[in-house]
């Protein structure tokens, strides 16, 4: 009540980013996350999160460097955690990078959230892969960016539309402040970028003169085929940012990430971040955990997500009607289903949901909303016994729709 | 080498905010704090820091709720903090709040950045304090934002002058998106603000239609005297923002701070701040240790600082030249100096520097760089015998400068 009555006054002092914000926050109600079969977030497996290791961790962190790691921070982060990210990079991404090439953030969000503050003012144009990942959709929003939708296809980013699209802006006098792909297990679709097409994409954001904005959430989570170069070491130009995250394998709820770039670049972000340090005490815990307990977590979290891949896989085969198709990645948590034009996947929500399972539905991934016959399933999250039953739940659903259409 | 050949490649595709910034962050080479005799930063005692407690609290809250604390968590903050911030916002500050006030930020740098962008365009005016928060001033700064400079006198914020800028500011046409200030044991200047200042001051903000940030970092520190009402308990008009940390009792490392604030904007802040969750492992950490452990912590931290203060001013008594004066704070970790027209406080500061002290010079801590006679000293990082010895030091550069100045 009294929120009604002030809010005109409120209203008129919000900034341009306030007022484009949806008012409903990305993540609300997690305390009830698992309450339905859920295939929405890339949540990690609940059972899977290492809390005994990070106790562990916690402890000793604490007793060698308590007063460190209870302290203010660098606001480029803990030199002990950049430091086992380098080795880490090194050794699994074939990065190599000086400390003054690394950020640590807090997450991917707040990641991509610096970038977007470094890099846009109000109405500035980008270019990212659509669909894409719902935070960066979200954040690209909230700061008023013109994002130019560039659709991802078997082999990756769609290059071809890409160039077409850079001609276009650059006849406008555009250069666009970035391009944002996730090359590895695409959130969204799953889709892992070819080499070919890494080295063009690369080529083809080099001759715009702008950046690329490489998002590598899922790095550590292929489950077929061997890694293919990350873009960043194919580049020399210092064209390419390098985006991580612990959020997949030691936990989200750490909050950490990193960016790996330019010393120019970094070193604006690192003074933009007036935060007294990116999650200090966090960051002396993982510091702590990362050099030892990193791989074999990854290989145990390999073994879990591969199954329930698969287990998904089976489902679909087993319960989707003809017409529907959906990608097989490998490696992350999402595979991205198509139905037929026609079936409206938001709409058919609130019924999946009434019979006990979610999704993401696909306009969400979307800056343009499009996408309406798709979703986005995650396998992390539910549990291997729910699977099937979730798919069915929703694979009857849209069977009962196009039976409804046909009529 | 590289960075220099493609930096204006990057430097055209830099934003305002980018562009504006001083590429030297605030906090660097803090694995290095404490080489000197230090009074230049807020930070807390070393010494005092829970890091037992932590400890335990972690176990016991990875032990209890590992699979949440590791896991994303809501954008507006883990609900066991939120619901134990309510308890102790209750029962210390006399603020009631419901879960809908409340915001968990990392710490009052989160809260001060998203305040500002959720209220401040590129080149919108603000007024504040002056001198105030070095991180306000700089993160002031980083959003373009014209900041009205209104002093701080023995009562706390210059209402007379605030008045009078803002109705010039009115004859102008603009609102200021709000007025920043520290009421209790103000930083930098140690003030703290009387009760029939606060009245005035809300009474101003709310005739002018905008919005008062209460920055109370500091609350829980008292030395001498009853704590005042918080400038939001006055108010019935969800005219004031109320911030809150924990960087200066449990630790800074923790970065964990809120916002007490109309639910209509608080859930504005909650919506703009994608980050998959603040800081959730330490935010189940926090909630565990809160509840019991804060008031013993508080009342010991209290012991160290009145202690560090009263040496601190004993020492000024003891060295300081005639005409230089100081304040002398009820509570908090600073002291603010003035010295004769004509010394310059960031000019002596190498030299203070090289014989193994430090303080924070003036200008650092106002918007338009003035107060080159000032300075700040902080009590509450160095230990108990340094002070003394450091506070000699500034002494004796200070009187060797007005000698020089005499002759």
């Amino acid at each position: 009540m009294i929120a009604q009555t002030s809010s005109s006054h409120l209203d008129a002092l919000l900034s341009q980013r306030a007022r484009q914000v949806s008012p409903r926050p990305l993540l609300q109600g997690m305390d009830d996350a698992g309450k339905r079969i859920s295939f929405v977030f890339g949540f990690p497996d609940p059972a899977s999160l290492p809390a005994d290791e990070v106790s562990i961790a916690t402890e000793k962190a604490l007793a060698e460097r308590g007063r460190a790691a209870l302290q203010y921070g660098d606001n480029a982060g803990y030199s002990g955690l950049i430091d086992a990210l380098r080795e880490k990079l090194a050794r699994d991404q074939g990065i190599v990078a000086e400390r003054e090439n690394i950020l640590v953030t807090a997450g991917g969000s707040q990641a991509i959230g610096l970038l977007l503050d470094a890099l846009v003012d109000w109405g500035d144009t980008i270019a990212s892969e659509m669909p894409t990942w719902l935070g960066a959709v979200q954040a690209f929003h909230n700061v008023g960016a013109n994002v130019v939708s560039i659709p991802v296809n078997e082999e990756g980013t769609d290059v071809v539309t890409l160039e077409r699209e850079l001609a276009h802006l650059r006849s406008q006098g555009i250069t666009p402040k970035f391009v944002y792909a996730i090359p590895n297990f695409q959130n969204p679709t799953g889709v892992t970028m070819s080499l070919q097409r890494r080295q063009d994409l690369l080529d083809i954001v080099r001759a715009a003169g702008t950046l690329l904005i490489e998002d590598d959430a899922y790095f550590d989570l292929r489950y077929d085929g061997e890694n293919l170069p990350a873009i960043y070491t194919l580049d020399d130009s210092q064209s390419v940012v390098y985006m991580g995250t612990l959020s997949k394998t030691m936990g989200p709820g750490m909050r950490l990430g990193w960016l790996v770039g330019p010393p120019a670049l970094i070193s604006r972000l690192t003074a933009l971040k007036v935060d007294g340090g990116t999650n200090v005490f966090g960051a002396h815990v993982a510091a702590e955990w990362l050099p030892e307990k990193l791989l074999p977590h990854v290989d145990r979290l390999r073994a879990v997500y591969r199954r329930r891949r698969d287990l998904m896989l089976a489902a679909l085969e087993r319960h989707m009607p003809p017409g529907v198709t959906w990608t097989v990645p490998d490696g992350g948590f999402f595979i991205w289903v198509t139905f037929p034009e026609g079936i409206d996947t938001a709409a058919m929500h609130p019924q999946v949901n009434e019979l006990g399972a979610e999704y993401l539905p696909g306009p969400t991934c979307f800056a343009d909303g499009s996408g309406p016959n798709q979703l986005r399933l995650s396998f992390s999250f539910a549990q291997d016994e729910e699977i099937d039953d979730g798919i069915r739940i929703i694979a009857d659903v849209a069977r009962a729709e196009l039976r409804e259409q046909a009529r």
